[in-house]
């Protein structure tokens, strides 16, 4: 059963979570001075309606006409009820999921890419550097890009680099240059492969690179695909939409689910649920699922903490795992990042959302039943979600309840099919952090700048 | 602008072309007799049910719910108008295409592989044994097996084996076995493999060896992925769903482009358009798309040939190339099938459609463009409907006329991105046949037994 709006019926504005929020998240800080970053800080990387956008406290923020002519290429997305899937499960509660597939990237990546380079064309930037972990955030942006005329440099963590051949080429069909990180082209990059000429990278790695360039050139910004206020903000027509789809059938979440790596396809999802819960709206329990190996939510620090490896970016007030934590190399490349969004970290510490932190293998047997059974591949972040969408469902058939579960689909797995193969022939492995490790890079998470914050 | 239809208006039958043709095609004849197959010669294949099917002249055969309820995880399809192209290409036309990419195997074959799965389960089958070229096929039958718990062995052809390493694993992903075709499996296989151990296959050895697979064991049977009548006719849904979808937005089709390999994509998207033109609807001219390197309909003999290398299938009326032929290794590898499916080349012979062949650079540089402005990754396939549809918008441009191009874009190319990396890199090659090379292959085609017949 599939629930399709109108392109008329998509949303108009973005939601802006904060105005409903009772306790607003900390300010970022510069990285140098440590105190509260101004726009100026901020503008050698994003156009100022970015920034604006960033610290808004505003309800609504309209979507330029634009950008929603660009997403009526693939937006709305369908919700769609997973009746075969239920069927193989043998549950009694109903599974829903909003496909975020069908876009240019194959994820949820494009609805905050479009939004950014317009924003970028409209204050006449040239360029747009960035990081990709799996490569689902730089395909959408090379998408993104190529319609505004904007040059497009990515640079891609170097395990997903080699792993995924055919995400290079995605976004060199696009028009994108794709760079391997770390690569010797920034000072990060450099430092890191002084030290390990072997490593397999990280998103915080990358960052710092991509930082690193846009810097250097007025004409160049950054874009980030997660974390930020503003990215989380762009992905809230996922749940919009959503909300509306479940009107037109009667039904309303119980539960909704969403891997979270940055926190922008989990906010996405959930914040329009969460905002009409705050505002006096039906309850609805979120649950961000993270991987095991890369647990921020459920064993990190709350604190300040760099968004990047060199400490580049400003610190945010989040959950980390510290910023040199370097994940096991998971199929999951899109959740291999060291923070959550400080929006959703602020969710987590007030009781408004759930974490749940899930090995790959579990992940991959749910993954795998979903595609036999409903014919799409999700992709091995999406699996998370689908793990934990088997645990609720088992939950409620044990209790003897019914619940209506909502998760995000975020993205195919058509570039993540080596990773199946591994799953198939048994050689996908789960990873056990020991505490040690975790305490080790965990000390660099400030909570002392918490007060100062 | 997409229009999408409601799965309550997906087509409760088949539309079977042959009903309203004065022409009809002449019948197959067995590979040794050389008369006319009766149902007996071909259930060691196939299920009666199909075999009705092939031979039937009613107009509309119903679509069994089972089916129906599957192929709603991926029907009805949207129709789409493609605004950014036109603007791109700045053509005074409308180009609509259907979208077939988003069903699990991303082309329109899942539409014949559930039904054909359903009829082989409803038989009592156990195992379906096929080939497959670019892997299309072979994925969407693998997605069918799947769904109603039959085994399913997949030859592929190794060109595409090799080149395309995720089209196997989404194959094993959704249960099959897969061999890369020539194998040593089959005495087909061998005896191809003594002539030219580095053979890259074909899609008439791939046949051979499944034919020969199916044949050994009752409980074992074969599918064909194009080509039949059956095949053609469950794809009908395509034009019928296109031609509702049409009537909702006030238009119609002047011009109807699809790529031709055996036949099925083509005869989905135009057979229920032509039928209304053949029972005095409105006119319209549909034209078959074939790559410069495999062109039978432009270039090849009309007369009886094997559809396979080793002359185990009936002889069919058609437009080959001979089944000798080998076409180049191009990367279109559902195009490189040396006939065109009887129905279709009845059509050709009588003036009822045209035919095309396009080099495959003209194909991808339109393929391109058309994933830069729309954000689709076309397969190699459907980028010669592409380059079709490029040279009719221009044509009408040049005239003067402003024209209503229906296309069928059968499916993604996010397992061919070897292809675009491929162009993008300069080194996509076309391939310049010899007429003499050419008339050596088609003197396998028998113009005599079309008096027989």
């Amino acid at each position: 059963m599939k629930i399709y709006l109108d392109s008329r019926e998509m949303p108009s504005h973005f939601y802006n979570i904060v105005a409903d929020l009772t306790n607003r998240p900390l300010p970022p800080l510069h990285p140098q001075t440590k105190k509260p970053v101004g726009p100026a800080d901020l503008t050698p990387l994003f156009p100022m309606e970015l920034i604006l956008q960033e610290v808004s406290t505003a309800r609504k923020i309209p979507i330029p006409e634009t950008v929603r002519e660009i997403y009526s290429l693939f937006r709305p997305s369908p919700l769609v009820r997973a009746l075969r899937f239920e069927k193989a499960l043998g549950t009694r509660s109903k599974i829903f999921f909003k496909y975020e597939g069908g876009s240019p990237s194959g994820s949820h990546k494009a609805n905050t890419a479009v939004a950014q380079a317009y924003y970028n064309k409209q204050e006449g930037v040239k360029k747009i550097v960035t990081e990709t972990g799996a490569g689902q955030w730089g395909t959408a942006l090379s998408f993104a890009c190529a319609q505004f005329g904007l040059e497009c440099e990515v640079f891609m963590v170097k395990g997903s680099y080699d792993q995924k051949p055919y995400r290079r080429s995605i976004m060199q069909t696009f028009g994108a240059t794709v760079h391997s990180s770390p690569s010797n082209l920034t000072q990060a990059g450099l430092e890191v492969l002084r030290e390990d000429p072997d490593s397999l990278g990280s998103l915080g790695i990358a960052i710092s690179e991509a930082v690193e360039v846009a810097v250097q050139d007025p004409s160049t910004h950054y874009a980030l695909g997660s974390v930020l206020n503003h990215v989380l903000l762009h992905q809230t027509v996922i749940g919009q939409e959503a909300m509306l789809q479940f009107e037109k059938v009667n039904e309303y979440p119980d539960i909704i689910i969403a891997p979270l790596g940055g926190g922008s396809n989990f906010a996405g999802v959930s914040f329009p649920f969460i905002g009409e819960m705050l505002r006096g709206g039906k309850s609805v329990r979120s649950i961000a699922v993270e991987p095991a190996s890369c647990p921020k939510l459920t064993r990190g620090v709350f604190g300040y903490d760099f968004g990047d490896k060199s400490g580049y970016t400003p610190m945010l007030p989040m959950y980390s795992l510290g910023h040199d934590f370097i994940p096991p190399g998971i199929h999951a490349g899109g959740l291999r990042y060291h923070g959550a969004s400080a929006l959703c970290s602020q969710l987590l510490k007030d009781g408004l959302i759930e974490a749940s932190a899930i090995q790959q293998i579990e992940c991959f047997e749910a993954g795998l039943l979903f595609a036999k059974t409903e014919g799409i591949i999700p992709a091995p972040e999406a699996n998370h979600a689908l793990a934990q969408v088997v645990r609720e469902a088992k939950q409620a058939d044990e209790e003897g309840k019914e619940k209506t579960i909502l998760f995000n689909l975020c993205g195919h797995g058509h570039f993540d099919m080596s990773a199946y193969t591994d799953f198939i022939q048994g050689k996908l492995v789960d990873h056990e952090l020991e505490q040690e490790l975790l305490s080790k890079y965990a000390a660099s998470v400030s909570t002392d700048l918490l007060n100062q914050g």
